[in-house]
């Protein structure tokens, strides 16, 4: 079973010291929220986040998406060899089952996160999704990998395939990509630093090298 | 070099007949926008993708923009290896220079596809996307492949990293992926159908899994 984790992800209500921002103000309002219920975004905050430290790589619930639509509905996930987690900048940790449908359309997404925020579980019964304070340290000591790598443009060079080979070498191990669109981890890192490609990539195509590459040893 | 078509995508204009149905006349005026100049976005309009054929399966840009996301991002790309296009419905085909950063944030991806239905091209002077009235015959007409296939259902079963070895041996191998969520494609198949799954996947799934696959032979 391979263990991913979206970790330092950019994902957050709105923070407390910019809520009064007429960013915000209008935002919440054009969608019938209180400010401290919205999720924070980059697209619509812009000139709120100037105020805020890392305002220049916060909001961006837009990656956690991409990255969760790829790995929920990859062939490695259908085949029960995935778990995906995804850690927030605020040390909170959402548990997703792996038959979780998460919404295709990005704004039922944000709407959906934000649900997360207040209630902690969604949908209520099911739970499909699962809010926890708790730092990316915590969630791996939880999860017990027999291996933890980190994708990290100054790691150790290593073709996504033979990455793939080292990983469906292991029982469980755990790989941690970062949610963040630039910049580095916040959280200390944990593992063996690892470098795909020469250049920076998105977040979402890391995590697709690293699924399908892991898909052709253990399929 | 790897041609990739998205085709018979469920992206185009709020049809003629339904521009005078509430649930478009009023997404229009919240987004200050004239009825007919909006995206079909089922999130939005089901209430009027049921007066329509095949409403059960239009309206659906947010498999587009996944599927470009992941394309554009991905290493293929980055080493010149790839071409991606969008074919729709209505036989428009988009042409997208290799270096276009796809808007990450969906809702002004819409803001982009409807200023590419009313320009031609965008941005201007740029043009990094242009689109032209072309069916699918025509396109593949057009970039003379030495080999096309189609991602399919009931096509050949092939695993994911031998179809990736067979266009890893051509020239310029051409594959079609359906860029709607379920059904058959409405465009005549145009080549080899090729399954890589048991059961169905979604269209960016699919386009990953080719990518990937193929990246593992070139690079």
């Amino acid at each position: 079973m391979l263990h991913l984790v979206i970790a330092d992800s950019e994902l957050e209500l709105a923070p407390k010291s910019i809520v009064d921002h007429p960013a915000i103000v209008n935002y919440a309002k054009r969608r019938n929220k209180k400010p401290e219920e919205v999720l924070l975004d980059s697209t619509y905050h812009h000139s709120a986040l100037k105020k805020l430290e890392d305002g220049e790589r916060r909001g961006r619930p837009d990656i956690v998406h991409v990255c969760l639509l790829n790995a929920l509905e990859s062939i490695a996930n259908k085949e029960g060899k995935l778990r995906v987690y995804v850690h927030t900048r605020n040390d909170e940790v959402i548990y997703i089952k792996p038959e979780t449908r998460i919404p295709r359309n990005y704004n039922r997404f944000v709407g959906l996160m934000e649900s997360l925020f207040k209630n902690g579980v969604v949908p209520e019964g099911l739970e499909l999704l699962r809010m926890e304070e708790k730092s990316l340290a915590e969630l791996i000591d939880e999860i017990k990998p027999d291996g933890v790598f980190v994708m990290h443009e100054n790691g150790e060079s290593m073709k996504p395939q033979e990455f793939g080979k080292v990983l469906a070498g292991l029982q469980s191990p755990l790989v941690v990509v970062g949610g963040f669109p630039h910049g580095d981890f916040r959280s200390e890192i944990p593992g063996k630093k690892i470098s795909l490609y020469k250049a920076p990539l998105m977040a979402w195509t890391v995590v697709n090298e690293i699924i399908i590459n892991f898909e052709h040893w253990v399929l």
